[in-house]
C-alpha cells in the first residue's frame, strides 16, 4: 500500500513516560490525518530535554512529509519545546506581536513575563492560532508545534488541516468474531497474497472473558477491501463462528 | 535527576498508527518500571515493516539499558517482530522445544503450522514465559520481546522483573487546584532551582470546563519532593485558591 504523504508525531511529554497520563492524542491525530489521506508512520514519545527534542525533531522531519509536536509550549520553565524546535532549525526566537497583543487582551494585567514568553516564535515560523487560546502554536519546516492539552492540541491540528494536502484517504473495513488468530492465519496469509493492494492485520482482544479477534483490511481500493473483508467472513462462518461485520463504506 | 537504569518501549503496531486503537501498554510498564527504579525514557511507534522495527530496536537498544518491544508475535501473517529482531542482531531462529511441548499440550490437534511459529525464537534469546499463553515472549541481549495484547504483555512484563535490577524507585507527589500555568511559572522556576534534585512539571487539565494544573514533584529524594511540594501548597494558598494534595509518601 502506497502513499502520497506520510506523517509522524513527537510528543514532548515527561507525564506520559514516568506513567502519570496515557497519551490522548495520537488516536485523533491518526484518524483525523488518516481521512485526509496523511496517514501516521511513526510516533516518538521523548522526555522534555533539550537535545531529546532537537534529535527527534530533526529525525522524523527528514524522513516524513509532516511532523506535529504535541507538549511543552507552555509558560513554565520546563515549556523547552518553541526553544528547543528553534535551536533544531538555528533561528532566533522574535516576537509575534499579533499574538502578544491577543494575550494582552486576554490577561490584562495578568499578563507576566512568563506568560509573554509563549509570543515567542522561531523566525521565519507560522503560528498556528485558535480560539481556545490566545497562546499560538506553529508551524516550521515541516514541522507543527502544538499544545500537549488535548483539546488545545486537537483544535490546532483542525486549524492547520485547510493548508495541507488531500491525499486519497485510507480505508477500513474488519470483522470480529470470538475466534482465535491462529485459527485464521492461513486465510489471511492466502488473501493478503491475493489483494496486494490492502493492508490486512488481525488483532486478538479479551472480552467477557473469551479470546476474540478483530481482522482488519486498510487501503484506499474500496472493492479490494470489500472483496477481502468477504472472503475472510464466509471462511469464519464456514469454521461455525458468528462473527460481526461493520457496515460497508461508501464508495 | 541522574538514573542508575534506564528503559525504551517499541511498539510495532499498525493498529495504534491508524488511530483504530489506543495504546494501552506505556502507562502500566511506566509505572511498574518506576517503581523498579527503571525510569522509561523514550517511547516509539513503527508500523509493521521489517526495516523499521529493525531501525528502531537497534537505536533504543543501544542508548538505553532496557527496550521493552510489545506487538507483532502472534501467527499471522503480519507478526514479523521475532523474525525483524533476529534479523536486527545477524541470528537464526531455532525452535525452542519446551515452548512447542506446551503449545502441542495446549492446542493438541489445533496445532497448525501458523502456532508452530511462535515456538521459534532468536537463537541466544532466553524466552519469558507466562501462565497466560503457550506462546513465548523473549529477550535477546537488553530487548524483551512481549505480546501487544496488554493482559499478555504486562504478564511477560511482571515475569521479568525478578531478572532486573533494583534501582532507587522515582517517587512523586502532586498538588492540584484550579489556577493558571502562567500564575505559577516564576514560583515553579524558583522551587526547580532550589531543589535541583528533583524534576518539577506541571500540567494544565479542563475539569467541569474550567481550567487547572496538576504540578508535580518527582525524584529520588522524599525530603526535597516534600518540601517543594509545601512550598508551592502555600503558594497557592496564598494567591486565595483551593487545592488538593496527596498523601505524603512513605519514607
Amino acid at each position: 500500500m502506497s502513499s502520497d504523504q506520510s506523517a509522524a508525531m513527537l510528543i514532548i511529554g515527561n507525564e506520559i513516560l514516568s506513567g502519570r497520563t496515557a497519551d490522548a492524542n495520537v488516536k485523533f491525530f491518526a484518524n483525523i490525518l488518516g481521512k485526509q489521506g496523511i496517514p501516521l508512520y511513526e510516533v516518538r514519545v521523548v522526555r522534555d530535554i533539550e537535545i531529546e527534542i532537537i534529535e527527534a525533531t530533526l529525525a522524523l522531519a527528514e524522513k516524513y512529509d509532516y511532523v506535529f509536536t504535541t507538549g511543552g509550549i507552555g509558560p513554565t520553565h520546563d515549556d523547552i519545546t518553541t526553544a528547543s524546535i528553534a535551536k533544531a532549525f538555528t533561528v532566533k526566537l522574535e516576537l509575534h506581536k499579533p499574538s502578544l497583543e491577543k494575550m494582552e487582551s486576554y490577561y490584562g494585567a495578568h499578563l507576566n513575563e512568563a506568560r509573554k514568553k509563549m509570543a515567542f516564535l522561531p523566525e521565519g515560523s507560522v503560528p498556528i492560532e485558535t480560539r481556545i487560546t490566545s497562546a499560538p502554536g506553529f508551524r516550521i519546516h515541516n514541522v507543527f508545534v502544538m499544545a500537549g492539552v488535548p483539546i488545545i492540541a486537537q483544535a490546532m491540528l483542525e486549524s492547520v488541516l485547510d493548508t495541507l494536502p488531500n491525499g486519497m484517504p485510507v480505508l477500513s473495513r474488519f470483522v470480529e468474531a470470538y475466534i482465535a488468530e491462529g485459527d485464521l492465519a492461513d486465510i489471511m496469509d492466502a488473501i493478503q497474497t491475493e489483494y496486494p493492494d490492502i493492508d490486512l492485520g488481525s488483532y486478538p482482544f479479551f472480552r467477557n472473558e473469551t479470546v476474540g479477534l478483530s481482522v482488519v483490511a486498510k487501503g484506499r481500493n474500496i472493492d479490494s477491501i470489500n472483496s477481502a473483508i468477504e472472503k475472510i467472513a464466509t471462511h469464519i462462518k464456514t469454521l461455525g463462528h458468528e462473527l460481526t461485520i461493520d457496515a460497508e463504506l461508501p464508495n
